[in-house]
């Protein structure tokens, strides 16, 4: 089968599996490969504070200092307890392999039907924030904002079948040129107010039209709601822990510290952006309308407001913020692309999910993985029309889900440790501290994890909260299926293998030609207790026919002719064959079929039809074995 | 492999090949049948000529009396012509039976283009034209028209995969329930007018804004092209001619009897309708606008207002009128779901077209040939949204091709009969009568292709002038290649088939479990020169319990492993069979695959991959064969 040019053009000259030792990937590049996630949120993390506070009209936006600076904490204490699973599982520690070691099975496929749900949303929340950075830019992009980001997923796509080397090569601009432009944004700003400036966003003048007034507990759940929108900012802190395999050694340290670095860069950022947000009164609303614009007027996002409003005449540096924010969170969308089809694989490596999805393509990919994910984040798209606030609310659970999960499950790993009486003095402290770590990580991800199902449930969550069990059935019950299946093919040590006592042969004969001969001198050799050949005739004439052919080889072995008015072939053989095959004296019965094999696939069609579809019903025909004898024509040779 | 249950309930119970006898049709079903094309086609062609004339105005609406005599005797010449090829060919006799047999294989395949063309469009404008007839009584409708037309189709294709013999019964009310109301609608408007009664269209009194003046050879051409479009009452007449096999003895004089009736019936209603469609002054445009009428109002056809104003208050008979209309024109299409697939298997039969179009189905019909069709009619009506003007300029074009090529194709026919000196003295003379008439019809069709041409072409029929070559083209290749593959497979006679002189078996061992041991026991009955087994380890680890579990089993032959990082499997095994197949020493390799069978579609992805990838892919190594040892789960268990 020639291998079609167009996938070596798109994903690359297959890898050599020892090669895979060369991706290994140092600081510098494992930062904006497995950072890119939670760098990028920081974008639209305070935005969507100020999109929930905007709800109580401009008198609530001072709350944002409160939502923001529990958000901050959270960060901190996350990143920390994230720190302490780098150092204890080098192999890689995601949420998934941390339950399942500590927590058992249960908590484990919850872990993963959390993640893989989160994976797929994360695809498309980046995806589709980075198209409204750049619509933010060129207004008139917004009409096409689903086509672009379908484009940009396939674009993701492709380079993930490339491998995972050359990917890292090509986040590391956007996301170092975000982080930069952000600090120059900073600095710009800050010297412009150390010199007297007063700086004001585009929309700072326009009233926020309030849907109601909150008071009391209402208030409350309203600036929890804005947390926990906020919250969007922790998204993919777990993907270092994951890769760790993926570091040069020492692997769990470097991880770590690539973790640390990434956290200190979230938090000023988040912060700063925050700080600009409300100095420069940005306000916002899901709605154009809220904020007294006509409908459909094209608004910016607030990072966009605040860098317009920070470079005012230097649009360049505007331009360039906006090309690196969207750079960097379509890229963000590959923190999902590396997570999850290596946790598909390691599903599939445990039976919970079908075999293909652990197999790496000839890129060292988890081709198949890469692909469902795709196809899965294209669908939300489409379905969601590319709208960024509707897409949001579905964000968060799976992420506090795992971080729970594998929190807790952290908690009990360090307990085990500390029970094993293996373990030094001197090491107990350092354990004493880092399940102390986890154990705070884990009350704080699950108190958030409630303030977030309370606050969003109604505001589309419930859909994860349907899928999640979904996906958690569906991989107990392809378990299940492979353990079934186990069970019915195992044997007993010792068995030995039965050779069968009679074996007859048939060959298919469809007519008397090159490829029929050929077979007939390969059964021929098989030295079977009975060889017969069998035919199909529709009426007489044809029998003569055949029969005359057949004799002209003088091939010694009778022709069974099965009569077939209209050369239906299928039904009589299928019925012929299982007759002989349930017949007394047959203890295995093979089914010779010569097959022309063509070389291009526009032949195919032409060819083969019986014999693709006889060998399909026989293959549930007990005691009968298929046996294909092909003949290449001309175009099927390989070429010397 | 389990059937799927909806098909049966879709389609019926699969019925023996025995049964194809009682599907022979009596004149009272064979004229529904294969009638419902050109009887229906009377409830448009009239107002197709009145629509061309309209871009003249009002005045010049009495050249339709011309245009309406000229095709009335085109129309007693076709069927003339046609019952003379019912006599000389009751095998059936198709304009590319005709062409083949009488002017070669060019001529053939030209005529094989036109008909496929034009049984698409048979189905495309009968359905359409239909659902115009429900839109005209029901305009709540009116923007549903490409779902109506999709829908009608789809349950004829089904009607159609059910058999011919059912389809007749079904057929026959609507056809004689539309011939009865038109002749009902005649008697009705001769009493009204006998008895003074003046009656109008609904139309009458609206103006018709004309496109420009005609006068000279303007005024003749579009005498023509009016003349052209109403041609649209021909097609269909040459199903009989095609259809003489299917009828009862003596078939040929049936079925020229069965084509005279018809005649009869479409002259008359052809006429009746005309007559009335002038008297009552029916004004139609193209579009409401040049009636003077607000763009988008919905308007009635002309056989609709010519029964709404014969039929008065009687609304119960306009609604039958308008109901068996629908119901003859969607059932027209069937003519063309009769002819298309019938065509298609000839030409599999004679190696033009892929050979799957030649079997029968199990309810004994040519089902590839219908669904094939059905996709072909349903992608035209969505391409051009249902819309009966722009369909039926690409109509017809195919039609008096083949009618031109059919009746010279006779012409010559009866000219090799009169030169075959076995021909009796009395019979020469019908034959010089028969060849007369054929003569004339072949001279005066051919006017008509060419009249059709220059009126049509810059009108949309360019299409179809594209389309007929590119299917002549294909089909040309399609016996290319099986002419090619012929003569690859081709053996002299005597020529012995070749048993191998030594014979390797090769098993390939995934896991050592029942499946394994099964196909093992099976190798070992093939008594080959070598047998070895052959798998795939990705580490040290993985390769000693293989080689344990190996052991337990003590088979007593080798077990080859190859290394495999990440238990890739196709690429190791693939080389190494290739390897082995070009050793010196072998003659004939075979590959045993032990394979799962599981029941369920949903169990089928979750096994087998590697099975089924390989095994296309050896298929591609010379000197190998591959034998398939299923092993059926419990769930792919026959039920007894």
């Amino acid at each position: 089968m020639r291998r079609i040019n167009a996938k070596r053009v798109l994903v690359g000259e297959p890898l050599d599996t020892a090669r895979l030792g060369e991706t290994l990937l140092p600081k510098r590049l494992a930062l904006p490969i497995f950072c890119s996630d939670p760098l990028s949120s920081v974008a639209y993390a305070t935005e969507e504070i100020l999109l929930i506070l905007a709800l109580g009209g401009v008198t609530l936006l001072h709350l944002t200092w409160y939502a923001a600076a529990a958000i901050v904490f959270l960060m901190v204490v996350v990143v920390a307890s994230y720190r302490q699973t780098c150092h204890a599982y080098p192999g890689g520690g995601g949420a998934y392999v941390v339950s399942a070691e500590n927590l058992g099975q249960t908590a484990a496929l919850t872990a993963a039907s959390a993640l893989l749900v989160d994976y797929v949303l994360t695809v498309a929340v980046s995806v589709v924030s980075g198209v409204a950075a750049i619509t933010s830019a060129i207004p008139a992009l917004s009409d096409h904002q689903v086509g672009l980001s379908v484009g940009f997923v396939v674009l993701l796509t492709l380079m993930n079948l490339r491998g995972v080397r050359e990917s890292g090569r090509i986040f590391a601009i956007p996301t170092y040129g975000f982080v930069l432009v952000i600090y120059v944004m900073f600095a710009v700003a800050a010297v412009r107010y150390a010199t007297g400036d007063t700086i004001r966003a585009e929309s700072a003048d326009l009233p926020i039209i309030a849907e109601g007034t909150f008071t009391g507990l209402g208030l409350v759940l309203l600036t929890m709601r804005a947390f926990a929108s906020g919250c969007t900012a922790l998204t993919g802190v777990e993907a270092i822990s994951n890769g760790v395999p993926a570091f040069r050694k020492p692997k769990s340290r470097n991880a770590a510290n690539t973790l640390a670095a990434m956290g200190a860069l979230s938090v000023t950022m988040f912060t700063g952006i925050t700080v600009l947000a409300m100095a420069y009164h940005v306000h916002v609303a899901a709605d154009p309308t809220e904020l007294g614009l006509p409908a459909g007027t094209p608004t910016s996002t607030a990072l966009a407001q605040i860098g317009r409003a920070t470079f005012g005449n230097w649009h360049f540096l505007f331009y360039l913020l906006q090309a690196v924010t969207a750079g960097v969170l379509i890229l963000a969308a590959n923190t999902a692309f590396n997570g999850f089809p290596m946790l598909a694989s390691i599903l599939a490596k445990d039976r919970y999910a079908p075999r293909q999805l652990f197999n790496r393509g000839d890129r060292l990919v988890y081709s198949n993985g890469v692909v469902l994910l795709a196809l899965a984040a294209v669908a939300l798209i489409v379905a969601f029309d590319a709208q960024l606030t509707r897409l949001i609310q579905l964000y968060i659970i799976g992420v506090f889900v795992s971080f729970t999960l594998s929190q807790s499950g952290m908690v009990r790993h360090w307990k085990r440790e500390l029970d094993s009486p293996g373990t030094p003095r001197e090491e107990r402290i350092h354990i004493h501290r880092r399940r102390a770590i986890n154990a705070v990580g884990a009350c704080l991800t699950a108190l958030v994890l409630v303030i977030v199902l309370i606050t969003k449930f109604t505001h589309g969550a419930w859909l994860v909260v349907i899928a999640m069990p979904l996906l958690f059935v569906g991989m107990k019950g392809v378990r299940r299926h492979y353990e079934t299946v186990a069970a019915q093919v195992a044997v007993a040590p010792g068995v030995r293998a039965r050779m069968p006592a009679r074996h007859h042969v048939i060959l298919l004969v469809a007519a008397v030609h090159a490829p029929t001969l050929k077979a007939l001198g390969y059964a021929q050799g098989l030295r079977a207790d009975t060889l017969t050949a069998l035919s199909v005739a529709a009426d007489e004439e044809d029998a003569r026919r055949l029969r005359e052919a057949w004799a002209e080889h003088d091939p010694g072995i009778p022709l069974t002719l099965l009569h077939s008015p209209y050369r239906e072939v299928i039904g009589p053989v299928l019925a012929h064959v299982q007759e002989q095959a349930a017949a007394e004296d047959t203890d295995v019965l093979s089914v010779v079929i010569p097959e022309y094999v063509v070389g291009h696939w526009w032949e195919q069609p032409l060819h083969n039809q019986n014999a693709l579809r006889l060998k399909a019903r026989l293959l549930f025909t007990p005691g009968v074995a298929v046996i294909d004898v092909p003949y290449l024509l001309e175009s099927a040779k390989p070429v010397r």
